[in-house]
């Protein structure tokens, strides 16, 4: 099996190292990671200018490190080995739960996979962990338990400190709370940090709760963002002109009209589009 | 109706000042955007340095520049504003659909009002629309049919050039192909370029399609990434230790705990761990 | 003539504005400008990406923007316009005196023109400036002195507001003094500010005492930053392998050896250059 | 003797793990370096944002990382140690000589150093070379030649493999050619990449002609860039005010006239300045 590892510390973080080592008795593992720190970089991708992609030997024989995101580590990682079975992510210093799994890179790397058609598996533990170590054996069980799971596309796995035990778990979608905290220059001028306080305790069965009672959370995702219960709903209240769309429009557009919207996709093939 | 309005290509877009128009015939509009073009930056959130909030009479009299992200943008404008109700965010130079609605900053923007509890819409047109004036009363009826529905809190629009009726969508889930091109520096030395080649035609039904057959495309999202049928399988199927856990935790858990954890992540509060 | 007109605060700036307004006076302007705010950018050059170029029509019919740093806009803009007299930088939202010459982005522009072989002149102003029409007479006053002498390749100018006069300067040199300011992020890690308290007053005759007396300061930059004095000095006190060299080796390298040279550069021609 | 060692290419770099060892034989050693490649980035110092300051101990047990320029990985340096004696910034993977003296970060570390009121000094090897067992040798003699030269404030050293010899020389300043090398991205939009081909050979004495010839070159600065012979014709052929602001100014300003204009500066202090 070929196990791409990446994540969102960058290449030199004690946590990639972890994984790494930890994957290696699965399969054949490639390194393929930032070379600078790219936390909460959300599933940004690098379309205004090329990535470089260097073997960095100083972290292990198939290390390599792009100066771009985690969504790019992915993408151009699975493309130069040729084919990549799984892709691992982390482990990250810190836990990525409730809103964290729309911004964290950690998780964008195992969704860039997702989207690749290549499984993904996230990997996250304290912000305090210093050694590994104690973590490893919880991290082989948690392969051990997932890649069998065939149809398991998508998972965030949070790894507290000394588990105790593993549980299936949902994300915890709650709004933030005291986000923002003004501060000031030396000179004197206003600026705000994106910050947020502690919230208040998270219902049974989520992964915030599962960290907090000592399990390993482990959170299957989705991969389609379409809200499918609200659309059949507007479909029968609210009706527009599906039924004059599927009246005249052929039920799969010509290659002409497809390539024509593609040229004009904001998207993964752009970057800036301005006049 | 207070109205924040912000994009990914940054507050001297023709595109957020055409949204912006459109927005002003229904409630009182503030504009919160970039100082410089964010295109597919996805959901990445700035928690590793403060952000500015500088006002820009070029672009407006409540206009406000960050030197930060899409999603910065919509935090800190509700957050110096006091109250919003609804973020409107493009309109983008370019379509937001199929894998895009990962990366795009424009719907990041739009999910991050989400996140807060407040009504998110993005607005996408084509990457060649140079003036927005023939679409700015599609972009009125939009707007006409959307703000009633109380319910829906993530909408992504898509209007194609001259558009012939609307509908409601879902999202076209697809691989990429041929994401990878290959270059070189002057130096000869080998860089990569992340695209994509124009794929095959879309599925009925989806907002693809939708654009393809110059319908404007609605696609209500979703907040919850958790794969529920999944999970549910999963517990049933292969359960692990969460009889244990619903028996020996409670079920919600301690302050303390809660304050642990959240001490503990990495996410949106933090920004670089590394120790 | 034709005149390049850059700044390193960005191309929306009123200052850049104010100076191409200015500079029309004496010949044909083109303003090629950073897309985003560079200051403090130093002659920073980009290496490691290729630049954008791109029509501003909201800036003027001449108007283009880069994704670079100062230096990179005059380079490329005096590439892509093919002949350029003069490149004029600014008018900087904030004096350029004493140690601010270094890492000034303004006079990085003007340096970077020098370094092409083109004269370079920077303006800069007070930073609490508003309202640049009482300072054009003043900027149209010191083209008009500076433009007739030829010989004078890279100057530094600094305009007080309502200047008393117009003198010739040097440079003040002086060490910083308290330069770091720590913070704390909002969960408590130490960060630090970069900053200086004001200095004890400046010496008669730099640029710094010019613009205290309100007057406005032109300072003749060199553009060769070998120490000669001590090189001499050395040379006479403390010979090591010259006489060798003179000896053994011919006054001009062969082709061969200078480009063996160039192939070994980190430089301008490179970017990173990490195995 | 405290000696603080910084870089341009990070703190992973093998060449400042080789001028560390290096150093260490002369003093008590800190590394001080940025957190990634910073190749090319000229004395950018960071002002808008707080910086940070981490321990580094995968590199040694006084190493630390920041997540800035080279300029202010010294600046920071410095002020955490308390005092430092002496800055030695590389060694560089490529050669810093002509015209990079003034886009080069290596050089920019030293020459904030400088500006600091501290001796920097500046090394630069080829950018093929692999490993550095053989030229440690040479840049302990170079140290050992430099220290005892206490006048010596700014110097710039470029090491050729194998060399022969040891030499002064004074900076080879030439314009470029041929410098920008247009391209496409993948959508076939036009981009411009910074290149340069290799010139003409340099002239004898310079630092160039040296490595083309096997010799160590070491390049005394100077500090201040007036350009003072122009100066002085200036102020004799072209008087302007100077004479009337000898007679009416004071040849020290008052503190306040000094405290408004530190007030009113861009500069190193600033940081975007717009309103």
């Amino acid at each position: 099996m070929r196990i791409l590892v990446c994540n969102d510390d960058g290449i030199y973080s004690p946590g990639i190292a972890a994984l790494a080592d930890v994957a290696a008795a699965f399969g054949t593992v490639q390194v393929v990671a930032p070379n600078a720190e790219q936390s909460a970089m959300g599933q940004a991708i690098t379309a205004s200018r090329p990535l470089s992609y260097r073997p960095t030997p100083a972290v292990g024989p198939s290390a390599y490190r792009v100066n771009g995101t985690p969504a790019d580590c992915v993408t151009l990682g699975a493309h130069n080995w040729g084919k990549v079975d799984i892709v691992l992510s982390g482990c990250n210093l810190g836990f990525n739960v409730g809103n964290a799994v729309w911004h964290s890179g950690t998780l964008a790397a195992a969704k860039q996979a997702a989207l690749l058609g290549i499984r993904g598996i996230a990997f996250s533990a304290p912000a305090s962990v210093e050694k590994y170590d104690a973590l490893k054996p919880w991290m082989h069980r948690v392969l051990e338990t997932l890649l069998p799971q065939q149809g398991l596309k998508l998972v965030n796995v949070n790894l507290p400190e000394e588990p105790r035990g593993m549980i299936w778990t949902r994300i915890s979608v709650r709004q933030y709370e005291g986000l923002i905290v003004p501060t000031k220059d030396p000179k004197g001028r206003e600026l705000y940090w994106f910050s947020a306080t502690p919230l208040e305790a998270a219902p049974e069965g989520t992964e915030r709760w599962a960290v907090e009672q000592h399990r390993i959370s482990m959170s299957p995702l989705c991969l389609d963002l379409t809200g499918h219960r609200q659309l059949g709903a507007l479909r029968a209240d609210h009706p527009l002109d599906e039924e004059l769309a599927r009246t005249v429009s052929p039920p799969k557009s010509s290659p002409e009209a497809a390539k024509k919207v593609a040229q004009e996709e904001a998207s993964a093939a752009a970057g800036p589009q301005h006049p």
